[in-house]
């Protein structure tokens, strides 16, 4: 099995931490490894290094080729970020390119997994049932009304000799209004849109060959280059022509071949907030449920997320559901809550006088 | 007039700007100058440079010189913190030495006074009716009922030719509790005792003789050393014996000597905790009442006191009735309301590894 690894994009949602030049996928917000390194590791027992290409953009090229030196993965750097379906053709092609003839795995490199046994299930189960011409999808099991994802609904079963449980997509939802969620969650005919899906790079080829033609001409120019020292000029030229469109919105939701669901309850996140990633890490809690790392001292604190990342002493009195972003250029301090508005401090500071704290 | 400024002690109210060997009498915590500055400076119109001794910690001699190396002030260094009457008997034998006949005011360095015009003019008028063998106490009109300050309960009016308003004290009560407090606030005969007097230094010694004997044992030795090179090496074998008791304790409860007291209503605070900063300085909050220093963004907070004093960019999203005190090796957020408790971050310091942060 091919994995094609999107890392793009830059991070504004975990800042202080993240930054214009160190987006979430190249930081260890859980503690542990780069959140690519992760998905590199997970997929590791399905997918060879080299089977591997992760797709980012150019602006974090020699981090990615840092932080995955010990690793024999392709790594591409886009000159400009075209949304998911400029990356996934990319993808597409340079995994066939390097002999990938059956099904490749597509996923974000900036997504948590709890029970990495079932996503691994998941994926060998999509691989064995996308022949050529059907693109499989993970669905998440919903265990929330959540807001902030979108839907898959699924239709009929679809019958397979291997009996794995897997179902006709009908249709892609956008995120719901909290009534909605509910009732997605109640009927049991809804996943959450992971993002994550398994084809062949030919089937991936084809259908942006008959819905995003201006993207297979680019794809094509750049097919007569690959392996050239014109391969990165072509990019630039290709690139700046394309459009702004994500692969779910350009081909998943227009296309008339089978598109497949695998239920999969995976304990998936895309810890998309501070919030998400205090809740989690429950098991990294303290026994007033704080999440704290470094050097700190809190005295009668309650559902705190606290980390120090300055080599300061960070001291916490009385304080409850706040966000203690401690790094050595910038400090947050949020209500636990409200972190999604992270991104609007990373507005105030576009364009200001405070460009280096971007 | 002379003045004996009371600059001894060690700062743990205000860590993390306050520590151990820069304690808040050396602090502009007011963001102007630091407070035994502005003590000098509130004083001058009253009393010359070259009639003001400080008395504080040995420790913070050179911090103090270098504070005050525009002013021809006097700076004695006290081995040993001894509370204080030893530190007023010493500066009242000093303030003779250095030719004081008539009456001295002797006042803490690091209180907060808000209407310095109504302050002279309570000095004034204390010095005025302090005649040898009378203390005279600047009582504090309070404003409400507190419970963390002394109070001095009045007695009849003082009869005197130039019409001042003065009482005799009739007890120095110590801290109520609030349904105390709240009497004391409604029957117009409490003020808070803000541990200014004023009295000629012979008075002083005078009451030390009769209550506090080996107390003045020891400033009659030191007294013969003063002005040679013997003297600070005789104030460390003097201070080693001393007993560590306060003036109003050892003196002004148990003397038979007339005590009066002159109302003064001068917006005057100890400065006890950054809540009771805060409260203070209300002239500079924003508009949704923060009061916030330095290089920050605060979005949708109210009620906050914020001081970046780092370098760093201090950014706060929802906060709601919060200290955030940046420091370049340490980081105070707690309830502006628990304050009081930076004390016990301190104890917590104190005998750890984390000695450095005191």
């Amino acid at each position: 099995m091919y994995a094609v690894i999107m890392a793009g994009g830059s991070g504004t949602r975990f800042w202080p931490i993240s930054r214009k030049h160190r987006p979430k996928q190249f930081l260890n917000i859980f503690g542990d490894d780069p959140m690519v390194v992760e998905t590199c590791n997970r997929l590791k027992p399905l997918v060879r290094d080299e089977a591997m290409t992760i797709v980012l953009g150019r602006e974090h090229l020699e981090e990615a080729k840092n932080l995955l030196r010990d690793k024999k993965v392709h790594i591409l750097g886009e000159p400009i970020g075209r949304n998911t379906a400029a990356c996934i053709g990319l993808g597409a092609l340079y995994s066939e390119y390097i002999g990938c003839e059956g099904p490749a795995a597509f996923l974000p490199a900036d997504h948590f997994i709890n029970d990495v046994a079932a996503f691994r299930k998941g994926l060998e189960e999509a691989a064995r049932i996308a022949a050529p011409g059907k693109i499989v999808t993970l669905g998440i099991i919903p265990t929330r009304p959540e807001t902030g994802y979108g839907y898959i609904r699924r239709a009929e079963a679809f019958a397979n000799s291997d009996d794995i449980r897997a179902y006709h997509v009908s249709a892609f939802v956008e995120k719901p209004d909290i009534e909605k969620a509910k009732t997605y969650l109640a009927g049991g005919d809804y996943f959450w849109n992971a993002g994550i899906f398994v084809a062949t790079p030919g089937t991936i080829l084809e259908e942006i060959r008959r819905y995003l033609p201006g993207l297979y001409q680019g794809l094509e120019r750049l097919q007569r280059t690959l392996g050239t020292k014109d391969f990165e000029r072509e990019m630039e030229t290709v690139y700046d022509e394309l459009d702004n469109i994500s692969f779910d919105y350009g081909v998943m939701e227009r296309t008339d071949s089978p598109v497949l669901v695998i239920p999969c309850h995976c304990g998936w996140s895309d810890v998309g907030s501070w919030a998400s990633l205090y809740e989690l890490r429950s098991r990294d809690y303290d026994a007033d449920h704080n999440l704290v790392e470094g050097e700190t001292l809190l005295l009668d604190c309650k559902n705190n997320f606290v980390t120090e990342r300055s080599g300061r002493l960070v001291v916490c009195i009385g304080l409850k559901n706040c966000l203690v972003i401690d790094t050595p250029d910038a400090l947050l301090v949020a209500e636990i809550e409200r972190s999604q508005e992270v991104r609007k401090v990373v507005e105030h500071l576009t364009g200001s006088k405070r460009v280096k704290w971007l």
